[in-house]
């Protein structure tokens, strides 16, 4: 598929477009307006007709947006088409709840093997049917199943290490849950999901909240 | 403490220095100067020295940052220094992995109780102590219990309604694990951690990264 460039704030956007689309084809819905679809996403219609034509899909002038038509658009121009074989290092309880994302498996990834050097975890296999295998295993593993992409979901204090390992074997995409920021030379990409960050940014937001209600700091 | 207004993009900046000032003191580092905790971070020090100056906390000239001052200064005007009762709806791997977060305790959240309608789950308790509870129990709970942060780690399906429950029973912030937009009113905050969407993300990266190298789409 041939797109232009797209910018990344409207990048940004895309999944959530994708994610209301998504919702309103298991609804039934077959077109919706841009109007419609600005109210259901807290956006301007003018916003929406701007983005997607920023990405190249065609709305039909009167009609609306046909919801199935624009959802298989947009899940192009994100690479949702296409599947994905992925290993997890870590095996705690956030590399479990990857592994066990129904999503995740809804969008062609499929997990194969997850790492860890938890002796009480090495040897177990998932409800999903992915087995735990050993860390000292990853580099081999990756030999004889190449992976484009790679989860890391250990401590912070060794997910750096575990990125070389991933990238050494050939893994193009870090998914990152450690709380640290992965040095990844420019051929692979990272994407990283810092709970604590999001959750320090939520406290600010409710102390922010408290002073401009005068709530008294309370404690609990 | 008084601080003026910080920018939504300074906030957004603010849990990555204290992650960064965490690492520095437990690393034994005293003082730092914004040249190198610019070159950590991968920012320039101008940049540092302007966000620190924006939340009002004071450099030293010559000397550089004190880590642990600074580290203390962030989470005040973060609000890390006051603690929270916390409860999870939602006792699948998501609210597991959250209750486990070795970080959310540090950061003075303690999780009460979680909540959930699968009969396997209710009646445990998780490691950390807390007990899985019925989800019917949840307004009777935050009527003994109050709780000013809920986390909401349900299927998108009844996240809208979870959260409902929570700010009926004096829940005033919201960290949001499922796959939609909560609608919540002003007194009350949300932050979302939209899984599918950063992996979304990720997955657009790799396909322009392969555009750009000229990767055949490639069926593994």
């Amino acid at each position: 598929m041939a797109t232009k460039r797209i910018s990344d704030a409207v990048i940004r956007r895309l999944p959530r477009y994708y994610r209301y689309l998504n919702a309103l084809e298991a609804q039934g819905v077959e077109s919706i307006s841009s109007q419609e679809l600005g109210t259901r996403m807290g956006v301007t219609a003018s916003q929406i007709r701007q983005d997607i034509n920023c990405f190249g899909a065609l709305g039909q002038q009167g009609y609306g947006y046909n919801v199935s038509e624009l959802k298989q658009y947009i899940a192009g121009v994100l690479g949702l088409d296409r599947r994905y074989r992925v290993v997890i290092v870590g095996a705690g309880k956030i590399g479990q709840a990857v592994a066990a994302y129904p999503t995740f498996r809804q969008q062609g990834m499929d997990v194969s093997a997850l790492f860890d050097i938890d002796e009480k975890l090495v040897g177990k296999s998932l409800p999903s049917g992915a087995p735990v295998l050993h860390a000292s295993l990853l580099p081999q593993y990756l030999k004889e199943h190449p992976c484009r992409v790679g989860v890391v979901a250990t401590p912070g204090a060794v997910a750096q290490e575990s990125a070389d390992i991933l990238m050494a074997g050939g893994v193009k995409a870090i998914w990152n849950f450690a709380p640290v920021d992965l040095k990844v030379p420019a051929p692979v990409v990272v994407n990283n999901v810092h709970l604590t960050d999001s959750l320090y940014v939520l406290l600010y937001m409710l102390k922010e909240k408290d002073m401009e209600l005068g709530v008294v700091d309370e404690v609990e």
